[in-house]
């Protein structure tokens, strides 16, 4: 099947009538005054999704901007990294709520109109003035070609900026989608993780966007992680516009499936992007269950061993220590009859019925000593599946967490 | 309250009535030709009582010993390190039942009074020939004074053998518990871990027996963890062969709670060994949970803390970090409201109503530097309680499993 869409450049700002902007304004130190404030605004109202970490211990803007999108409607994106306003107590509550009232101010828009996000270290309030004063100078430098910069205000400890935008018809109307995000740490799969940002020019309905949200976040953010932690602050936003022009992308527009397989690719392009530039990593382990007795099943058992710290030193090693894989799929909770598995390294059949097939080491060191490979077990009990992208674990990755 | 028992030596072998041997039959390669293979057995049949691994992936002997122990008798123990004989088939099967059957026949009991134990790398059939003269060499050798044997004889990565065993009174009768285990690596506190075996010449009834000592592993090895990972091949198993001569010890015994102290402490004891003994950790870390809305809560929050790569991190660095604590506390699965945390590093009180209490980083990292330190996080949203302990997570962990 062709590709109902086509990637095309500008992030954020590919869709009409989005303009944005990414400066440095102090929260980040160092010398290099490296960009730590976004902004990303809509020449008119847009209807807005978001999808939020489910961490009850949740970061001041994340309460702040779930009380917002409930409208359903959002116009502006205002997201600081360097510092994560997460158990700040009242004062980031009143911090967040003052970075949407600036913003608000600046862009003529009522404060629930502007969702907050803030990444960075938890525990620390935030350097209030450096921050308006940072808000100020993104809204003069808004502009249509900004995504870019944006894109690397968001970023904390990843090493690249991650943007992707595709355009696509419907209704004969151009339609765009762009989006960017940010990674690095604190990254697991049970749910909306990291920040994400989506514009759209598309008419889509409040219900659609959320259903086309939800539908996206959930094959391509849930399905990743580098460490297993979830973060206080994991927000996924959308806003579209409606600048295209197209009808209403309802649930029962006739194109909404091909709107929600663009925005199925933006997502799983860029949740692989942030599992390929995770803290310290240095594979790309696709993980694919099959023959489960459900799908949740299947989840269970890829959860367990990309969570497993000796399955991901195995993998940084390129060590094919298979029994490590079949151990943690035994313990994941999956319905798992020891006898029936079946375990490949790439096309490698490695094991069969539980048991060593008797491949030579040598062959399977030949998949595992790859940047990028995949393992699949086949629990073979029935029809459920799942599929996850997980990273290695490196001695760097504890020496870069392991603080000054 | 003064303990009502008293260390002493000996191990597996202080008690009445047990020998025990540990030899080097080439399982373990290696120039040092360094012990792998134990055999425990007591003088007369013995109440036996079992608890093992909860992976679904069950290494053969595991299987073998769930079976033979069902019928609450055992009077020998064979036990093998090096390789777990897990994922081996049907020939895996076949192995550990011989293995038992052997030791039978030299010792002149029944297959079923043998339980036969296997812990190292999953997947490798055993080199049987080896193992049975190992069989064979070590019941020549079996001695009243051969526990300290026997406790080299498992260890795989331990750096140190560990035995406890102690000594109380019952109805004016001397009895003894000896133990020992090993530990290292896919240690994992949500069940029995490991493998540690416990032998006692006080005379306990099949269900005293078992309810003892599935009390004993709750408080103590369900309750630590050093990676993340639960083995195949956890087994923990206790001997009685009442040749001290007491009353047997029922639950309703007036001294049944007495006993119950003593095999707490000498398990909590090992457990504590085996997490100070972890692979590649430098850190001794205790984390105890109060005010969680139940116990079953509280280790859900201990879990996440114990498991999580960013907090154990952190520990390695003596980084106090508590927002990576707090963050665990809320993905946990706990139910936490995010304003009522309290947080202290040993009795250094960090956290208030979820926001920092501006101790200095200085006063935090005094405690975080130590070798041993505890963290306690009060939920303040009911009684439940759990206490866990766990370790860090260094470079040397990673560097030593990712593979050759």
């Amino acid at each position: 099947m062709k590709a109902k869409y086509k990637t095309i450049q500008g992030g954020v700002t590919a869709p009409k009538g989005f303009r944005a902007a990414g400066v440095h304004c102090g929260i980040k130190g160092g010398k290099d005054q490296k960009p730590d404030l976004a902004l990303i605004v809509s020449m008119v109202p847009a209807h807005a999704a978001g999808v939020f970490t489910s961490n009850l211990v949740k970061a001041a803007p994340v309460r702040i901007s779930q009380k917002h999108i409930a409208k359903g409607r959002a116009q502006v994106v205002v997201a600081n990294s360097g510092n994560a306003n997460a158990c700040t107590g009242e004062q980031g509550m009143k911090d967040a709520l003052d970075m949407a009232r600036l913003a608000a101010e600046l862009l003529a828009v009522a404060p629930h109109e502007v969702l907050v996000c803030s990444t960075g270290r938890i525990g620390v309030n935030l350097p209030m003035e450096n921050v308006l004063n940072g808000i100020r100078a993104a809204e003069q430098q808004l502009s249509d070609a900004g995504g870019a910069d944006a894109a690397k205000a968001i970023m904390t400890t990843d090493k690249q900026p991650k943007e992707v935008s595709v355009t696509l018809t419907i209704n004969n109307r151009e339609v765009r989608i762009g989006a960017i995000a940010k990674g690095a740490g604190m990254i697991n799969p049970s749910l909306a993780t990291m920040l994400c940002f989506i514009t759209t020019d598309a008419t889509v309905s409040t219900n659609g966007l959320d259903k086309a949200l939800r539908a996206a976040v959930e094959q391509s953010f849930n399905r990743i992680n580098v460490d297993n932690d979830m973060s206080t602050n994991d927000t996924v936003i959308a806003l579209a516009n409606g600048m295209a022009g197209n009808l209403p992308l309802t649930l029962e527009h006739p194109e909404f499936l091909k709107f929600q397989e663009a925005l199925n690719f933006v997502t799983l392009k860029l949740a692989r992007m942030i599992v390929r530039d995770g803290e310290c990593v240095s594979k790309f382990v696709t993980v694919e269950i099959t023959g489960a007795a459900s799908d949740a099943d299947a989840r269970l058992a890829a959860r367990a061993i990309c969570h497993s710290m000796l399955a991901k030193s195995a993998f940084y090693g390129g060590d094919p220590n298979w029994g490590r894989l079949l151990c943690a799929v035994g313990y994941s909770g999956a319905r798992v009859d020891p006898d029936k598995l079946d375990l490949y390294y790439n096309n490698v059949h490695v094991v069969t019925g539980g048991a060593p097939r008797g491949v030579p080491e040598k062959r399977m060191r030949k998949v595992t000593s790859q940047k990028n490979f995949s393992i699949k077990v086949n629990l073979n009990v029935g029809d459920g599946k799942f599929t996850a992208y997980t990273t290695d674990l490196t001695e760097a990755y504890v020496e870069f967490n392991k603080g000054e």
